[in-house]
């Protein structure tokens, strides 16, 4: 029989951190013992918003030491900003608590300190930019492809509301493709732009196009090129309960952890 | 019962025209009377290639003029340069012989002059850039959903031996759905791009993206979106049989026009 | 300077009319007047849904005549049953208030009367089972395309929650494309399914293959194929939203309507 | 600077003998020392298939022990029939040749016996019955996908010459992914086919739908759903070429090995 695991989530307002609570109260096996805000302390979660209305009264802290010394969670999952993060996760590994941070913006100064705490004090811990397991096997798979087919474009596609171009995950992508087969270029030699932009953004060689429209959600496509075929991998990105799953992976992988990890590829062995 | 259509091609030892006279031998109804070749006057077909060493032995012409007057074909088929085929064609029309012209780069004046003698002589002449069935539907289908679907973009993929980007398909597609549209900035108004290009080339505010890969042949993706759908167009051109399907539509076609058309997308009502 | 166009809709408490009542009380030139509801008589709109409570308090009534009559609508919307639409429709109809119904199901007994009733009093009325401008545009393109390009398969793919296949809209495609091509064998003639279902179910000869998987929402291709080339029309639809675009389009054609039309398709021209 | 690599073809007339005797003749640092053929004992190969003219006038076996003794290749790469294939082989591997084998249709038996040779003598063997390295990866990345994305699609569609269905790669893929899986029902429990075939053909519960049209070519989708998003992996094979560098991929692989490997997908790591 499975135990249970205990959670504590910070960041229960922000849009990542509604959904993460919503989950873990749903999830069987999963059982909520705190949350942590900025506010709120001495609250219950179904009275600080209409939506948690309907899910068990559990106690909203501020003080993150005191959450984890009072409620005593297995993991403790962080969804909040840089700074907040940074000190929450030192304060859970320092009282042996596993943490699973989704948290983006953290200095390669204060993963590395993570890391080193986490290591040093055997505690799980995972860091994640992107909890998509759809996105994260996209990027491995991306990368393992170029080894056999090294001439690559990206295509990714948004709904109308995203400013920047191209994507976070389409530069992540290109820079894990370029692990394993290094800038190139690509092409005709002698290709020509007719129109300047036609060719997209070049990363090391590889071409990115970005196409922004109404109706679009989430979506990228990666296209390997060779001799007579080609390859592509598509993810498509509905709905941020995709995320969600990712999380409850990340959780249930932290449990058997006693080490840093950082990126969800680097669990999906 | 039909009758046999009798047929002459312009340009047997081109690629487009090779394929063109290994259509009209190979098709029931038409019947090939006599190729126009630049040189091999007075040669047999089978004997100018060895392509063609199974095919009947009909006549080869260096002069329009003695072609059309010795082997009276109902329709002529040009697939030169633009110098000839406009020499050619005012030839044809001359004589009464309907013509279907696929060659490309003809002037304004010269297509002017073409119109202008084919109405004047009542004898069906098509001039079409693009002979491939399913690019002209995919360019007439985008031009009817930008009536609903103002925002859109197009993604054109080639292999990698050509050498321009966008591809002339692809403007074409813009310039169809700005006859619907007219030009509009697309996207966030405060779109912002990280790496130039990654936004693509702009046709008066309709992005074209351009891929290269080995691999790939011909294709082009027209995507519309508006809340919470998208609609998309998808035309693949795997082998230059495609030309030949819509010569053989165009042929079928002028034997029942007595007037100039533009444009294969004029013939498809 | 356009007129304001002053609604009711019947049904505000389906998950439709719910979306419905929620695009025209936010659409600039659409006012809410009065909604029919089969409960409620009397109260406000604010008051019968909390996800109503920041729209403005419109009445709601029970009876349509007394609707009709005391708010005097432009347009009457429907989107409830398919035995409560027909008499609402008639209802509005006879008092020369225009109809747009969205409710399926109603026999053709029912349609043959509502139209009669329109084109005999001169009210515009509209009647769609389907109100995405993009499904309808991807039947109306399926059904042209079907003359040039008569070999056809349908691909539709739906969450998994899905219990039927196939989709009542891939069915509809199918039919259409048959009024163009009619029914014929596909494929090689001695085609063999190794496994039975391969091939899909047959409609006329068209096969429909039905994708059901989690993550995915609704979306259907239609791919037609010949010598060389291939052109695929798609349709993605992520959200509810996508409808009330075409219920919009509906209210402001069926201003300058005075007959019965059925069928989205009939007025995208 | 790397060593010529030696090489002699099996099955020179056949439709991939003859295009991997092209590819051996133009790809450096590959030299072609011999072909062994049914008949033709004793001639060049730039008499035995117009094709062949202008390749060097290498000679041609019918005794794969004289072949063998006389031109002392490095890679023996068989493209004929199971039989033969078998003997071949054999032969081959008795000589210390190592073989590269493309030949379908060997039985467990005759593969059995032809890894417990290639392990006893230590030399390389890499027998493959699909050369595409698309082909291979989209199947390895489908199992690996399938550990965390247990339900799935497959599409495959080809041109509609090809009289079976589902496709071999079809059913292998699914295999692959239920190494991973296991069977289990996928769709709604209550999923009901109003048309039969039109959840396709089931694999273990792997639904697999079969496309067959003219104009395409050999694709196949495979597709992963999960709560708010999917995932997909797809391979189009467009030219005979893409079987050719997975053999050129194989032959230097073989140089470095001293044992039996089955499939490409071992290869590539």
């Amino acid at each position: 029989m499975e135990e249970t695991i205990k959670i504590t989530v910070a960041g229960p307002r922000g849009k990542m951190g509604k959904a993460c609570v919503e989950m873990v109260a749903s999830t069987p096996g999963f059982q909520l013992v705190s949350v942590l805000d900025r506010i709120n302390d001495g609250k219950r979660l179904n009275e600080i918003d209409p939506q948690f209305s309907r899910l068990p009264g559990v106690p909203v802290f501020t003080e993150p030491e005191k959450c984890l010394a009072d409620t005593k969670p297995d993991v403790f999952i962080d969804l909040t900003r840089p700074e907040a993060a940074f000190s929450h996760t030192r304060t859970a590994l320092s009282f042996g608590v596993r943490a699973v941070v989704g948290t983006t913006g953290l200095t390669d100064d204060q993963l590395a300190e993570i890391k080193a705490l986490a290591d040093r004090n055997a505690v799980g811990c995972i860091i994640a930019p992107n909890f998509s397991l759809g996105a994260v096997l996209m990027m491995k798979f991306a990368r393992m492809a170029a080894k056999f087919f090294p001439d690559v474009e990206i295509i990714e596609l948004h709904h109308d509301q995203k400013r920047d171009a191209p994507s976070g995950t389409s530069i992540q992508t290109a820079r894990m493709i370029l692990e394993e087969r290094g800038a190139k270029k690509q092409g005709h030699p002698e290709e020509k732009e007719l129109m300047a932009g036609a060719r997209g953004a070049q990363i090391s060689g590889i071409p990115v196009h970005s196409v922004r429209l109404p109706g679009l959600i989430a979506h990228q496509e990666v296209i390997f090129g060779s001799r007579g075929e080609t390859l592509t991998i598509r993810h498509d990105s509905y709905d941020r309960k995709s995320f969600m799953r990712g999380i409850e992976t990340a959780v249930r992988a932290v449990m058997a952890l006693d080490r840093y990890v950082y990126g969800m590829e680097n669990l999906l062995q």
